[in-house]
């Protein structure tokens, strides 16, 4: 697989950041996650004067061969119909980007339909949708290695037009329950406990979303022919980060057995965005699981990182724990698209005005107000 | 006192709001709390396409009589050079209004301080200073009763430039004291658990702090000469909203022993803003004292109110609860001024776009995508 180059930023401005922001004029720490975000985003760019650019969201669609075990109450050309309304206005994540200025760039990373072209939605179709994960892997190697490329080819394409801050959002009927996959094996968490209801699924048709979800973790396990099996479940004792860059390999099977295209695409932009020292504006449940993916190939991709949000759905506080993250939102949103991390900008841009535009003490102490 | 004429909003329109909310592309409640802003805003504004308009930002400041006894580790000079330097523009809230375009209207409502004329703060001053809530009443009942009248002047003035929704601040050293004694007599919350670290008060200071309030508290009841003292700290078992409505006199008893120009200015203003039909928003600590006051007083003001920020000082999130409370965000911030009902208005943005720009299933289902 393509390798990236990700460095944690240059901690050598880290002391003059935090001691411009504490002279600016008001109690120290008392703009709380503000001074935390600017000193995050001052970092990333390694100034004191930082500065978003041209923000942009990319919004990766696919399709999951895992839906025909009826896990999702959304049916599948609900994938292909609201990415259609995406690029024609309209949609959730439509007024999101409207009113932040943020460029929306929608991507069919593996759709079960045809776009015609020049509708407006990029082509980086890998297939028709993933094969169905409870029998076999939901792609090829070699399909995951072509969206992890193709996911980074969308970033080069923002940032070539100056954008320095970008965001990830998705549109897959059924992604949850590649998530919830993800989310257990990379987290080392109980599969349990990273089950919810999605879009809607919920009494009997939540438990037998967990009944397939248990069913394809034993077959995986099963083809594996490893002692796997008998040390699932108790993963969670390994703690945050246990597999953090330890095992490439072991990652990249859980990504291409469980994963979904616009998923891996999610990851493959993230690294680059990272790999490009870009700050990263992530979602909801299921990007924070592509983080939390890319961050197991990459430790060091969080530290470009920024959560919009924390939803309701089971287990996200849970992988945002695993993740030491803390969402500047908690708005109860489950809409994904994006709509978490579109939301939160305005406070990271919040953060780069206080920086930028506040007095020092020392500038405040030679002003004569009246 | 002048009386208000506070109405909770005609709530026929309440179903067509949530109808059109629920037909929106997405599914039901998965935009979370922008749907429950959506709904106030169109209750408030009795309409199915609410709209904010020309929005404003009102920052009450005083002194304290309260601040000579060392309850604030802030001088009483910082109150008249901060509100200098919000209308020349550097501080914590003027990044905030200018990103989001609230006009900014600083009053003097009582700050010990002489500014000259023509120097961009609105003259509605009281007196230099409350007196020392310590030894007497802060304010005589025509003090409270002319910073009421002034209060709902200041949104007279901005509801005639056409702005619908206000804003709330202030600037006052060691008004953080007033706001935990309006908070325990008001809200029914024992007196300790209302006393926090202000601007940065803490290890013997705070309990300097408290020990300087608990004896105001039993000054004020000894002058009262009823058997109020003995059911102090008991009467959290009333619950939320016991006063609410109920015994007028006595709300604003409590208001001019304890109060700050400011604050009582504030409570003038939500009321006259409620009575206007305009939407508040709420700040944190100290507007949030400010609110539950005028609730004492006219129960519906609370429909009018969105809760930006909950922040960390002592007992904040008591007395959101007592209100029965859901603030936007919860950001760390402790600077006062506004600055977390500012960054959550574009929450509230957000929340009146989706009403009014997403498409409805009827409009989407008639579109042809491809």
């Amino acid at each position: 697989m393509r390798k990236f180059n990700i460095q944690s930023p240059d901690a050598g401005i880290r002391e003059a950041l935090q001691n411009k922001i504490d002279n600016l004029t008001k109690p120290k720490g008392s703009l709380g996650m503000l001074e935390e975000l600017a000193l995050q985003v001052g970092l990333i760019q390694q100034s004191l004067s930082p500065e978003l650019r041209n923000p942009q969201h990319i919004l990766f669609g696919a399709d999951h061969g895992i839906l025909a075990e009826g896990v999702s109450c959304t049916p599948k050309e609900v994938t292909w119909q609201q990415m259609g309304h995406f690029v024609q206005g309209g949609a959730g994540i439509s007024f999101l980007c409207a009113q932040h200025s943020f460029k929306l760039n929608v991507v069919d990373s593996g759709a079960d339909f045809d776009f015609p072209a020049g509708c407006g939605i990029i082509d980086a179709k890998i297939r028709k949708g993933t094969r169905n994960f409870l029998y076999e892997p939901a792609m090829t190697q070699e399909e995951m290695e072509l969206a992890i490329e193709r996911g980074a080819e969308q970033v080069d394409a923002v940032y070539a037009q100056g954008c320095n801050i970008v965001s990830f959002g998705e549109m897959g009927a059924g992604n949850t329950s590649p998530s919830s996959m993800w989310m257990s094996y990379l987290g080392g968490i109980p599969l349990k406990e990273c089950v919810g209801a999605g879009s809607g699924v919920v009494g009997a048709g939540l438990q037998h979303k967990v009944d397939v979800l248990m069913g394809a973790a034993a077959n995986y396990e099963n083809a594996q022919g490893t002692e796997f099996s008998k040390s699932f479940g108790k993963r969670e004792s390994a703690g945050a980060g246990h597999l953090s860059g330890g095992n490439r390999e072991y990652v990249m099977e859980i990504m291409r057995w469980f994963g979904g295209y616009e998923m891996v695409m999610a990851v493959g932009g993230m690294l680059r965005a990272a790999e490009l020292g870009m700050t990263i504006l992530v979602d909801g449940f299921i990007m924070t699981n592509c983080i939390l993916a890319a961050r197991e190939l990459y430790p060091a991709v969080t530290d470009y990182a920024i959560y919009g949000h924390c939803g309701d759905e089971t287990g996200h506080r849970r992988v945002l724990d695993v993740l030491g993250a803390k969402p500047i939102l908690s708005l109860g949103l489950r809409l994904g698209e994006g709509s978490g991390a579109i939301c939160a900008f305005p406070i990271v841009v919040s953060a780069v005005n206080m920086i930028n535009q506040m007095d020092s003490f020392a500038q405040a102490a030679v002003k004569k107000y009246f």
